[in-house]
């Protein structure tokens, strides 16, 4: 099952400043093969369910060993049965929409 | 790794009632062994990580055998390594403060 | 418009304790006249969109009063316009449909 | 008070397409003079945080007169004391880390 997750990693350790976590976890999931795309408020990602619910173990764990005694997560996943649907797809399909609408 | 979860799973499939999905998605998670407690807006659950996430996965597996083709589903999941902590805990903490404050 | 919220505010300054920034934040929703439900993964709060958004950044405003320079929140915000709908309704017909199944 | 906030809507209407609906809320946000950065699992929204609640409030409002009897939206929000911060900065001092790590 194919799965697109936007990640959002909050480590509770401190510091304001998250950057530093944030950078380990991109490398984790980027070595997981997973295609990921950085944002403002999180990351998207898309890949094999497994791969990917493992991949974000291993980002808990990591954050933990960084020195973050607590974690809080938020994740939003998305399946579909219907047809296949890639990260970028999404993102085309409403700007086409934008893209088509005459300005006046 | 002990971890509490929220999950919020949304079929997408024309119907606005969702209470069947939610109901077999609560009985994939009492099968699997784990603590849960639903609320009006998802389902607290608390378990070994690696639990947790195989019943959600079980969980999109049956919506989508269900008929939804679509599914969105929003997790939040805290996990610490400082101190061992309940759902029950993390309620009655904030409860106490609450009741120790003397109405005027 | 009325409005079924989840509410999971946190503050992000240096403690793992949460629970006097949600016991204020409780405070604040209950003070507001909204019904509201404490659960292990945040709050249910029920009202009309303008009076919990109202609250919600009273929240946020007591949370750095009391010395979080940094907050993440997260919120579920669920609108319906077919028909009224309240928190113990959700939870009731899913427990109804739990309920009416035979047990073997 | 500024926030950064992450949104994502989604209307229960029995389509599967919901690029007519983000679109339309796309527009909203832009024409409420926001700074907007649209990803494959939502929307980025930097903003004053009265203006930002008020377009979220229009989407509701717009998507409903479109034709979807229930919506369920998901919002991070961001709030910080201690500086200010923009949705730019949060990438880019991720990135920082990342590209001044020395590959193999």
């Amino acid at each position: 099952m194919n799965v697109i997750v936007d990640l959002c990693i909050i480590p509770m350790n401190g510091k304001t400043s998250l950057s530093p976590y944030i950078a380990a976890c991109q490398r984790i999931l980027t070595d997981a093969g997973l295609s990921i795309r950085l944002h403002a408020y999180g990351t998207n990602i898309e890949g094999e369910w497994d791969t990917v619910m493992a991949a974000i173990k291993a980002c808990h764990n990591k954050v933990h060993a960084m020195g973050a005694p607590r974690i809080s997560t938020t994740i939003k996943l998305g399946t579909r049965v219907d047809k296949p649907q890639t990260m970028d797809e999404k993102v085309q399909h409403v700007n086409a929409i934008l893209d088509e609408e005459t300005p006046v």
